[in-house]
């Protein structure tokens, strides 16, 4: 019963036969090899426009990179103040960007309103030396609060950005959970909405260690190529970065795997809505949870050995009622290889029945 | 007839299966598995010492994130004026250490010699502000000449490092190719001859992308868990590098996928110095030659689709004689993939035979 | 009638004097003099502490440089979310120290309380690899706002900062002003409370261009020289800034500056509170007012030449009431150099006397 | 007798006066006050072009300042091996530019040759990921040799650079004695020559701490205010900089003091070319003398208090006889300071007349 978050869990069997496939005889190394090729235009189909591409290992590389593109030194990058680049990738995006300076946005349920966007951006005015300048918008989807923006959501927050001379970052860690829940289409969801460069991550959805940088305007990533080197991130053997997204791509596997770790959470959600004394925070919307639990529940369901993480009780937002003294406020996240039974049994437990 | 690089090969086998193993079930993310900690086990065992060791998917870095720990921003670090972190990291070294200089010293085959070290040393005073300060010393094992230092070469320039205030790096994207080729052990040349962190490369001898920052004082690693994360080189699904390394390190597999490069490269380097016209350039020590063919060769053998590059002239030092107009410079490296065919193919277009 | 700021003041005529003098004959460069080595004896005779003190020629700098020495590129520096290290220097602390974060904390007029500063510190849990790590807390004497901590305001905060394993940093770019207003000598409001590392400035209080970073633990010191040296701070003809610094401090020069200016910030108070429908924001402490005029008091001083700036209206905090429609927020800063003449005027304009 | 620099001189009476005119007062702080526009103006028309131009106080800072807005952090900025930016800034354009590499060119006299530029930038082919990308070319003028780059020589220069895709920065912190010692205007062996940013220095010909970075194409400045402001360069009291500046160009003064500068530099050389055993090293083009002194006249001289310093043997360049066993190398710099007296009493020390 691991429900302590998408990365505990292995890799696609599809994707690991495509590293074994992939490994027979020479290719060209750094990128230069027919896979990472082959990756680059399967995304420019799915996303139905020429892209640049550029392949990573970890989603904190890709966010950084795509932001430091971006984001001058002196330049401010606005985001959720509980969004993954302000709180869980140590600096990274500071790193990355020389110094830049990340502007944290309160909002409800791990989203941005306009209205906030917009007066915090204004209170940035440009050309005013001492302050940082704005940039940069970056919108988590799914959010850290495992909640969605609809493409008219992203679209507005986009237009007030691009108003502002500033350019839209998606970090899309689980943009393929995000993209099977609502209406849309890939590119809906992005450039069409606004979106200037994505991170499209795979690593959370069954891929081994695979990310992609992805700018709209292939323009804007002249700087991409040294930025991936000096940093590190330049794989020799890349044709194993290559291989993984292909086969994420493929067939649609990437769809159906973002459609499984969904459906756990939809199931695990209705079963933990129907358990006494347990509170839905947040809407489940992806493949996130997040719920107030008795203290008694909490206990019983570590014993019988259920993994999730307590979730900080500083992330709550003016919406919410805290947890009393005896709950417990956790997050608890599905993925495509969650197990049917892993989540009978946890709602079970919750629900007094096991 | 693949001889561009060791990274144009692929994973071997036992490694491939490891992944594959490692897959079942979850796992705690972010370096928190079973396997990372075998890994760490093991690295101790080689090394005959407790140590501090962080995996990461490439070498540079590897290389960099070890320079950001002994280098402040206003330091120097001494290497080789040839070296991968002078010439082909893009500034990997820059970027970690927040602005270091690195000071090329020159030296014949790729190799620093003690007087220089300790000339260029004393010309960066202690407390002369001005100047940077020294703060390292960075070895290649093998250097980027495909050559060797012997482990008291190492003792000496690191007894002169260590005299100067220094700490003292090496650079062992090829450490098992140098290993197998010297009579000493993993300990012998590295921190018993004063190497205090070493970039310990797996990927090059068969790994698919796994590299470890090994720190022989564990209490200069505490940076580290930091600089890796704001880095973006920790892999949320860790388990796969930790298995790598244990299944390259089991068994002595490292060793052996070193002595098959190896063997390669001495069979390779004995076929060129039987053909006609061609200079082998500096001594093949590990499995890397540098020769200098008759242009008519050079055109023979790609004919017949043989890959390598040509060196750069650049890279030449006072004591080889340039590359006629009618001569090529270029570099032939074999790994644990190279086909003994392939190998005796080549010897054979490059001595008229084929 | 010029109340924009301290710095738009000119030197004190002793200051300038000073520098005439210093100017005889050659000396010593980049801070060799013998006027910066009777700076830095002066100061510590002002702290009675040996101190290690570095004079440069902004408090940006000072501020930055300081910063820079107590806080790795991973870590945080908590702070008041208006002060000025956080909203005016354009990224400064984030470029000196590499890339570090800075943690705006709320607070009461300018003032960050102890349970706010404990709550946030321990939302960034030590060794907790996502998050930035805590490292040091930065208090503004006087504050952003005006206003003062007390000696016992400054030991609690201290104490909290130390506990958590912090180094505390005090943004003294105003600090005569606060000193000349407290019961209380320099030691006192300094490392006897708990600093470490103090921007002592000058500029703001009759210095041409002049502020100190001083280490109450030389041993702490041991970057700066580079890290001034490498940031452009070191300046050349170093005498200029040690003559100014001995005539601030002799015969209590700089006392008898920030007398002066707060003499003429209590009148001015005074004459603004009695004026109709002015309200005082916060309590005037040192040498600035926050005050909210009635509009056309505001259009009646400007129509009469007077200068000052509007204060953006997204520095309020909880505690008071935003300004009306027809109402401004201000701010009004005196200097040694205010005239009493412009102090009178300015009143009696507010007052509708004139 | 202090010939150990021109910045251990004080500042030009004329230039005092200025700043104390500008004291009287209120003035618009962080260089929107009138001396600063002043300063463009008369800076626009020493150069007969409209420039941008962002005073600092230290010639560090202007170089890096002006390098961090032309080479991006993957670039490399080409410039003599032995120049200032490269020895004795502690690494200042590694910071300001996040991390670029600096890439040393030899070259007799303190002079990179067209051959020797071209060949260097040739080793860093565009697109090459590996290698950080050719972004600047920096020439000091007058050299750290004392030498003068004629402005055709620049010319030359600056196109290799140009048609490389370079920019082209000018180390002018003695811009002054170069340019009275040439026959060309400031435009001449600036902008004309193909030089894009001048680090335009002050301080060493008689300011007290003043410099100015200058864009001949304004467009390309539009990172220097924030850039200026996040390292701490903007001064508050800015109009002290922009006084120092306007005295400085204004009837000529600066080009006065030059010539004063350089007078005594030709009688101190053509003195001591008369002396016994004394070699002049590198031709005396502007303020600098290099020369070898017999090392009883170097102990002579220093026992009669003149001040100078021992040039370090490494600087040597390869057409020069290095120093034998009883000389010694040294550097003596004249300013418009330095007194005639001083001047004779060293000759005839020199000379044995004394």
């Amino acid at each position: 019963m691991d429900f302590a978050s998408d990365n505990t869990a292995g890799a696609s069997q599809r994707i690991l036969d495509a590293i074994l496939a992939a490994n027979a005889g020479p290719a060209a190394a750094y990128g230069a090899d027919s896979f990472s090729a082959k990756a680059t235009e399967l995304l420019s189909e799915v996303f139905e426009k020429e892209i640049a591409c550029f392949l990573v290992a970890t989603g904190t590389a890709s966010n950084a990179l795509a932001l430091g593109a971006i984001c001058p030194p002196f330049g401010a990058v606005f985001c959720h103040q509980e969004s993954h680049i302000m709180e869980d990738e140590c600096g990274a995006p500071e790193m990355f960007t020389a110094g830049a300076k990340l502007v944290g946005i309160p909002g409800h349920a791990g989203k941005i309103g306009g209205e906030d966007l917009a007066a915090t951006i204004a209170a940035f005015p440009r050309g005013a030396v001492k302050q940082v300048q704005p940039a940069a918008l970056s919108l988590s989807q799914a959010t850290e609060s495992g909640t969605l923006y609809s493409c008219e959501e992203i679209s507005d927050l986009a237009a007030i950005a691009h108003g502002a001379g500033l350019e839209v970052h998606m970090d899309g860690a689980r943009f393929a959970n995000a993209l099977v829940a609502l209406p849309c289409k890939p590119a809906d969801m992005s450039w069409r909405a606004g979106v200037d460069v994505l991170s499209f991550g795979a690593t959370k959805n069954g891929a081994l260690a695979c990310e992609a940088v992805i700018f709209f305007d292939p323009a804007k990533a002249s700087s991409l190529p040294y930025q991936r080197k000096r940093s590190g991130h330049t794989l020799s053997k890349g044709r194993f970065l290559g291989a993984q997204m292909v086969a994420y791509l493929e067939d649609g596997h990437w769809l159906g795997l973002a459609k499984t770790a969904n459906a756990h959470a939809v199931r695990l959600a209705q079963g933990l809505a129907e358990a006494p004394g347990v509170r839905i925070v947040w809407p489940r919307q992806a493949n996130e949870i997040f719920a107030i639990l008795p203290r008694r529940t909490d206990t019983a369901l570590k014993a019988a050995g259920a993994l999730y993480y307590e979730w900080s009780s500083r992330r709550f937002d003016a919406g919410i009622a805290a947890p009393a003294q005896d709950e417990v406020f956790v997050r608890l996240v599905t993925s495509f290889a969650t197990l049917s039974s892993d989540v009978e049994r946890f709602v079970a437990i919750a629900q007094g029945r096991a």
